[in-house]
């Protein structure tokens, strides 16, 4: 029998802490097979642990005894907060005593000790974050959500091979369909790279569907959508606060009368529906992909529901081998990458 | 007495024509003072006018034989269609005949009309596209919407200025606010383009309130928000998508239950508000700015109301002599540009 995936897990990070962060991840290891690491201030887990029902669970904790806060530069928390939680738990992953990280914490520092302690899969060019993102049917991965601020063709093209296998692996999607965020539907609509980047996607075995525009990502009708990180942090940001805008006009128009105060109170059950669709804890959090192993991102606001989730996200990529299909992908696609990588480089050199 | 501001509508533009666009145009006439020349197939006009109380107002008839489809390429309407309305409305301004021109139809050939046709201001680098966008307080100007798929620092810098112009003489804002859309709020995020804008705008007599993103647009404390066209095309389609994929989740979660079937019958006057507050028709159309003279692109699927806005919005503009204030504006900002265009060209040409 295989072991159970292992995920080292971020007890101090987001605004709540291990009083949500351990709950969370217990939660987790009771829903699925995995093992956790708990890493941080051991006293404040323990206390937390006290207070549930751990029994049959395999629960590790490891000290770390610095903090890293939401203002430390996240060069800083690499080189100089070595024993903060998010640094000892990707360390954790690194020496192989856990096969995967969650945090909470700062998402600069996350992705900085992601990419530079847990290092890249091997051909990949530039590790991306992905978001999931709810729509009127089925979840979309929108990637690069801010790992990069620009991306060159090729790079584009490898976020789209590395969510292809976060989505069968982890979302259980089967041929996920591909798209290219641009400013019209046609081939040739768009800048530089996304030209280019159309031309590789085109070329490749993935399920490419074209461009598409951004009116289109919420009806649910694409797995995945690749754009660069500053596109898609844009995106992912602007989405957020137009779902907040739009729930707070909406409360303010209900509240305006007695009337609809009554009304309000009937269609209650239909407005916490309509709440929960939109809540980002459904989806747990943003994996950071093409690493060697996986790391993921929570909100800050995470609870216990959304670090639940990304735990047990984390212990999925792990146990249906996500980094496999993609070491697998990346091969198949070598030439296609190599040759626009070197076209890339070309160009920038002037020659 | 000055003479009234003199709009060249495009009357068969926009997914309904005539029938939708000359009621539009009538209704901004009757509201403000201003004199309509309407282009198209005269004797469909005619048919529309027949319908309507036009007495006291002062409308041209502009006979136009070419029909541009929504497939045509702007380059090709350019070109080949020169008495299509549009080529003809564009000319009729250019010529002295008229002052503005608003169309509904094929943006791409509207955008090609109207940069090519109308010509730029003297200084202005590139035109944008602007958009109008709802939000929680007054509406927030969104630009460049698509004019360009990407822009260098001073492009940006120059959208503000223009943008500024709008919104001190069409919307009555008094010292509006400039936000860089970035994907942190802190000086240094962003890529190099923003970076250097940012050091333009801080400079600059704008009233600059640094890095905005994406999840603040719409709480409505920002007036003006830059960005390239290519982000804040995602950034617009992807607004109207998502609102109107929340709009759906919202209308199927209301049916579920008898219950809230009845409370959303109590609701009704709300949620016709809240969809109200999301109607682009109550902001009519996207300006295109820098441009001798002002041309406004409607959207195809524009109601009576979004084409009165428009007209009415392209009236203002003309009446309160916007482009007077942004050739000052330019000439104020000349050293800022200048410095940093130059910088770009070095950039360019690797010397």
């Amino acid at each position: 029998m295989p072991s159970n995936p292992r995920i080292a897990v971020d007890a101090m990070g987001g605004d709540f802490g291990p009083s949500v962060v351990v709950p969370g991840a217990v939660a987790a290891a009771r829903q699925e097979q995995l093992d956790l690491v708990l890493v941080g201030d051991v006293a404040a887990i323990e206390a937390e642990l006290a207070k549930l029902d751990t029994s049959g669970l395999t629960i590790e904790r490891v000290a770390a005894s610095q903090v890293v806060t939401m203002e430390d530069k996240p060069s800083d928390v690499l080189r100089r907060k070595k024993d903060s939680s998010i640094h000892v738990s990707c360390r954790l992953v690194k020496e192989g005593r856990a096969d995967g990280v969650v945090s909470a914490g700062n998402t600069g520092a996350t992705l900085a000790c992601g990419i530079f302690i847990l290092g890249r899969v091997k051909g990949v060019d530039r590790p991306a974050l992905a978001s999931i993102l709810p729509t009127e049917k089925r979840p979309v991965i929108l990637l690069d959500v801010g790992a990069n601020v620009d991306a060159k063709a090729h790079h584009l093209f490898q976020f789209a091979l590395m969510a292809d296998c976060l989505a069968r692996t982890v979302l259980g999607y089967e041929n996920p369909s591909v798209g290219l965020m641009s400013i019209g539907e046609e081939e040739g609509k768009g800048n530089v790279q996304v030209k280019e980047a159309y031309d590789l996607l085109r070329q490749s075995s993935l399920n490419f569907v074209g461009n598409v525009e951004g009116r289109d990502i919420f009806k649910g009708e694409l797995d995945i959508l690749v754009c660069d990180g500053f596109v898609g942090n844009v995106a992912l940001k602007l989405s957020e606060g137009l779902a907040s805008s739009m729930a707070n006009i909406l409360k303010r128009e209900l509240k305006r009368t007695l009337l609809s105060t009554l009304g309000t109170m009937l269609a209650m059950g239909a407005l916490k529906r309509f709440k929960r669709l939109l809540d980002y804890a459904e989806y747990g959090g943003a994996p950071i992909l093409g690493l060697e192993s996986i790391a993921i991102v929570c909100h800050g606001a995470s609870n216990e529901k959304a670090i639940k989730n990304a735990v047990v996200m984390a212990a999925r990529f792990v146990g249906n081998q996500a980094n496999q299909l993609l070491i697998k992908a990346l091969s198949e696609n070598k030439d296609l990458t190599r040759f626009s990588r070197g076209r890339a480089e070309t160009a920038e050199t002037g020659s």
